[in-house]
Formats: structure tokens, C-alpha cells, sequence
């Protein structure tokens, strides 16, 4: 099958800024009485006043809960090719059916700041990448190469044939993230769902498991805290 | 004035769970249609039928979007002196005005995962320790110490009497946070608001400025990304 794109829609100023500067708005609904606040105006003159529509409200049209007067609609993104992610640098986050899209968006934002190579999901089952992930991800997700796969362990399976280590977080994994020597290898790390954390054929195709130290053992972590700290984890080793 | 409590709502399994194994529900308000599942069944049980209450839907009663069955209303929990925090091995947390209740329950969960021994937070313009916060909390704000203050700066200036350093979280910091020698010692680290960063007064206050290195210059981090790095950073330093 080919992959549909992703981010038709974009609510939020910081997320809509990022669409509107990577040139995907083909429409911008803004609400009445914001229309001449600085960066509501700036967005307006980018777009052009005939992509542009006045509404009362944007929260009636929106998906977010607060689209802070603006929402747009937007060429989508293409997802890449998984291959095109295997590189000898790759430092690659797979996301193993996570459900919540501030979580995606989370995650996305720091990849994009921590410099991961892109991010890689399953079509099915998981968080969309909806409005809400992208004004979670503050703009990386126009930036960030996302790879939409139909299984996360055939995915796993294929990386790793290219090269690519498969490290997944696990709360009662053999050894710690941290100083991780594998993560100067070209690597994915696998971060499981909400709740449930990674999925046992996924964990089994995982090369190393590796759990973040905690203090009081019956905690745990949020699924975007976890992967920010693997994300900068490997900055540390590279660097 | 003396600081009013917090935690009187909380909704959603997990946090509604955490209260009730803090004792402190006093009602508990669960679905019709949910009363058998296993996880419901037992919070009814623990609180006893005659503080519990059918709906037949939570979603009009609770303040949060999702609370999955399950609303509580609670006696409150009182802030800690913020003295009290200020002890030899202190690693606290000061939310400069914060907004977001989900990034102030995000990190309070870090906080407690970590080991840091509490939050310092504003009683005016902050993030409320709302239901939502709570429920982004899951469970850490039932344990983790947290004084409500009425001026950030003049906090900060009182913990350094008592010789806690104060790190504030800067992009434009001029130390790195990773390996900062500080660290090892009472530190508080101060996080600033989402979008504004650290207000000018509080900025002053800090010992130093610490920033987190990013690849792409033009990009930021999620308050609490910025914060769990802060304290996993603390606890490599001090282990």
C-alpha cells in the first residue's frame, strides 16, 4: 500500500508558523477578533488574504482544544522510506503503538532538537498524527522524517538487517540507558505504549533492553520523558 | 496568609487509585457501566460503598477530557514549608509560571522517578494543581512534597540563605547542564514558563544559567523535557 500523508490539519500558532513557513497551508481560518494581532497578521500576509477565511470561533471548527485563533488546512507530508532512515549516523526513535499525540508530538520536538535522524510508526493502532501531535511538536514535525511501517518488528527486523541496532526501553531491562555503549552505533530505540510499554514480539526483536535508573522503584516514567532522555543520552555518547 | 490546600479532585485510574492508597477520598464517583471492571471494583471496595456514587457518565462531571470512569473528590493535601526543602542533599524543582497543569504533573512524576525531594511552585499565575495536573502526575503529587510561595525570586533568595544553589534553565545559558559540577551539590533548578522561559527577576536570582545542548539552534524543548533532564542529570552527578 502506499502510505497516505500526514498533518492536513495544523491548529495553533507555533505549529501553524512552522506550516505556513514550509510553504503547506492552502487554507487559514482565523477568529474574527485576532485577526490583527502581529503574528496572526503575519501569517495572513504569507498565506494571502484569498487562502484566508474569518470565523467567529476557531475552537468550533477545531480538533485541539485551544487553537489560539488559528487553524489551517495543509498539503500533507509524504511519510519516508524506512531504508532511508538506516544510515551509518542513524539515530532513529520508534514509537511501538503509542496512543497519545501529545506524547508523538512530544517525542518529535525533541528528536528535532536532540538531532535524531527521524521517527518511525505504525499505521495502525497508534496515535494519529493529528493536529494535536503537531502543536505538541511545536514545528518539528514539518521538519523531522517520519516513517510509516505496517509492522514495528518487521521494521526492527529491516533496520537491523541495514546495520541498525534495535535498543528498547524497558523498565525491567538488564542494563541502564545510561552510558549505553551501543548508542555510538547507529541505533533505533524503541519506546513502548502508554500503560502497556513495549509489545513482547517487539521487546524480542530488540537487540538490548535498557531501563532508565529510578529511585523509587514503583515509578515510571512518561513515555516522552523517556525517549527525551534516550535522545540526549545519545548526544552524550556521541559527543 | 496560610497556603489552602490542594488535590481536592482527581480523576482517572491511575491518579484516583494513587489518592485512594493515600486515604484520601472522600467520594468517589465512578460510571454505571464501568462499577464491575476489576481496577473500579477495587477503588469501590477500598472506599467503601456508602462514600460511593453512580453516574452514568463521568465526562459531564469531571474537569478533565478523559476520566475514564473514575472521579474523586478528596480532602486536601497542604504544601510543605518551603524551609523544610532546603535540607543538605536538596534537589528541588521551581516552576517559574507554569501554565500547563500536564507539564506540572509531567514533572512531578519525574521528580519523584528520579528521586529529587520537591517543588517549589507560585500560589498566583501558575499552573493549578488541578485535576489535570494530577492526572499527568499519575500518583506522584500524592508523595512528592511541594511548597506554594508567593514570590519566586524571594524563594530562591531564602533557599540560598539556607545554601541551596539555584540553577536556572536557560537556552541561552552560558554552562551546560550536562556536567555541571553544582549539581552534586543542594541545588534548586528553576524552570520557566512555557513559551517565556524565565522571567527577568528570577533569571537574576540564579547562581547560574544552564543550558541544555541542542543540534538545531532554532529549536526548543518541552518544560518538562527540560526539567527530567535536569533531574536524571542531578541523579548521574550524585551516583
Amino acid at each position: 500500500m502506499a502510505p497516505a500523508g500526514y498533518g492536513n490539519r495544523v491548529e495553533g500558532l507555533h505549529a501553524v508558523a512552522a506550516a505556513v513557513a514550509a510553504g503547506r497551508v492552502e487554507r487559514l481560518t482565523v477568529e474574527r477578533k485576532r485577526r490583527s494581532r502581529e503574528e496572526i497578521a503575519r501569517l495572513i500576509d504569507a498565506v494571502g488574504e484569498a487562502r484566508t477565511q474569518l470565523v467567529d470561533d476557531t475552537r468550533t471548527i477545531a480538533e485541539t482544544e485551544a487553537p489560539q485563533g488559528v487553524v489551517a488546512d495543509c498539503t500533507p507530508i509524504l511519510p519516508v522510506e524506512l531504508d532511508s532512515l538506516a544510515t551509518e549516523t542513524a539515530s532513529v526513535l520508534v514509537l511501538d503503538h503509542l496512543e497519545d499525540p501529545q506524547n508523538v508530538g512530544a517525542i518529535a520536538r525533541s528528536a528535532l532538537a536532540g538531532g535524531c535522524s527521524g521517527l518511525v510508526m505504525s499505521g495502525r493502532r497508534s496515535a494519529p498524527l493529528s493536529a494535536a501531535a503537531f502543536k505538541a511538536a511545536a514545528g518539528a514535525l514539518e521538519r523531522l522524517p517520519v516513517a510509516v511501517v505496517g509492522s514495528i518488528p518487521e521494521a526492527l527486523q529491516r533496520l537491523k538487517a541495514h546495520g541498525v541496532w534495535a535498543v528498547g526501553l524497558d523498565a525491567g531491562g538488564d542494563q541502564s540507558l545510561f552510558g549505553l555503549a551501543l548508542l555510538t552505533e547507529p541505533v533505533a530505540i524503541v519506546i513502548g505504549a502508554e500503560g502497556e510499554g513495549l509489545s513482547h514480539l517487539t521487546a524480542k526483536r530488540c537487540d538490548v533492553l535498557a531501563a532508565i535508573p529510578m529511585t523509587a522503584d514503583t515509578e515510571s516514567l512518561n513515555a516522552s520523558v523517556s525517549a527525551a532522555l534516550a535522545i540526549f543520552e545519545i548526544m552524550r555518547a556521541r559527543t
